[in-house]
């Protein structure tokens, strides 16, 4: 299969500016990059499931004999899928480049340079997760299984427990890892990446020195009725009981 | 300021499975690769503000110099910021690359690379809508500029004209532009650009032959609502208008 890696030259775009030169026009030519033809290539050999997820890819050397192109362009080329989430490189006597197919972690990364980038504010970084949250809650009472909740209970259990220890800290990073296995439950990757990002993000800006003993037993209160609502496959009250949680959370 | 480029060597880490040898614990090195020390450099520079959006980076040559890392180390690290949004190349005489801030094009692309490569089905790709576009409304009703509102209100005439023409390829198309011109009125890039990949994504997958004049007339007559609710900055009835729409339109 891999043999029959066929690099498609893609068209070349013609610019706006055109100037008529001896009755031809002639504008700016964007001429694509090796390294660009050559991953947009690979990409879409993984996307349309050339190249399994997980199986190996051909190695450098390979590549660089089957495309006639340089060391250099295979090496930037599996550089940026990489980084794009599409190659996974293992070291090692086994190593090389192996298929990857982009999820959840690759939406998160990207959200989190996007939050990053931007220095986009709390305040609208907490917008955005009220608009995402219930949503997860919702999805979380449609397809959680049996293991989600086993999950979503330790979590739960490790909140009271941080509740009760008196330490904001530990409280605030307990109900992190609460609300990610409620996303995770939702069994929507798009919306775990997206909500990972967030949360975490939130996380770091938020300051637990305005939490006071009241604040944290009445936050924790309010994860039971979730919970119950998930566990029931409730999908309205799931959506509900989150928005109204993070509504009146804005502390952690 | 170029000039103190100083490459930061990332710390090597020790792997799981140890071995005692002569008394010296031994596992796997992980030695970090040349390319992703100089992306990570670069990426927290710019990241910190010490570039600014838009200001040029050292040049190949220039980072050749300040780094002393090879052309082939140099081009895979502005190869990965590149594909993550972080770097501009620019090409002709005043080329070279420069500095970015990823915002919503960087989300909208890896949420469509994730997209294609779970090959997400209509139904959770319309679930996840289901939960992100009614916040999107309800954002676009508090923060909408009088701007936002001309091309909303452009946008919404031009579903009219369509929905009148009978051709349910031009309705469905004038639709996808309507939706994507009030999520740009939400002003958050995390949600604009994670609903753009959701919308186009969802619109490649649609099929306009199931839908019949009488329906192209209700879905049109749905947006009216959104739109005053949105002019009125009424956040709730956006959200709840938006909804509805989402939830009785399963062909567009």
């Amino acid at each position: 299969m891999a043999g029959s890696l066929g690099v498609r030259v893609l068209r070349r775009d013609w610019g706006h500016s055109m100037a008529e030169v001896r009755g031809v026009s002639l504008g700016p030519i964007q001429v694509p990059r090796a390294s660009d033809v050559l991953a947009t290539t690979l990409r879409e050999q993984i996307l349309s499931g050339q190249f399994a997820q997980g199986e190996a890819l051909p190695s450098e050397r390979e590549l660089i004999e089957y495309t006639q192109m340089s060391r250099t362009t295979v090496r930037e080329a599996l550089r940026m899928l990489e980084s794009q989430g599409f190659v996974e490189m293992r070291t090692g006597r086994s190593g090389g480049p192996f298929a990857r197919r982009p999820g959840s972690q690759a939406v998160e990364q990207s959200v989190r340079f996007a939050i990053q980038g931007e220095q986009t504010s709390e305040t609208r970084l907490r917008e955005t997760r009220q608009g995402v949250e219930p949503a997860c809650a919702g999805l979380a009472a449609k397809y959680r299984t049996d293991e989600d909740l086993v999950r979503i209970d330790a979590a739960t259990a490790a909140v009271d427990v941080a509740a009760a220890s008196g330490s904001a800290e530990a409280f605030v990073l307990a109900k992190l890892e609460w609300h990610l296995a409620v996303s995770v439950a939702s069994h929507n990757s798009l919306l775990i990446g997206f909500f990972k990002a967030l949360a975490t993000s939130i996380h770091e800006m938020a300051d637990a020195g305005t939490l006071t003993d009241d604040l944290i037993a009445q936050t924790a209160a309010h994860h039971g009725p979730v919970v119950e609502a998930i566990r029931a496959q409730d999908v309205a009250a799931a959506e509900s009981f989150m928005r109204s949680h993070i509504m009146a959370d804005r502390h952690t």
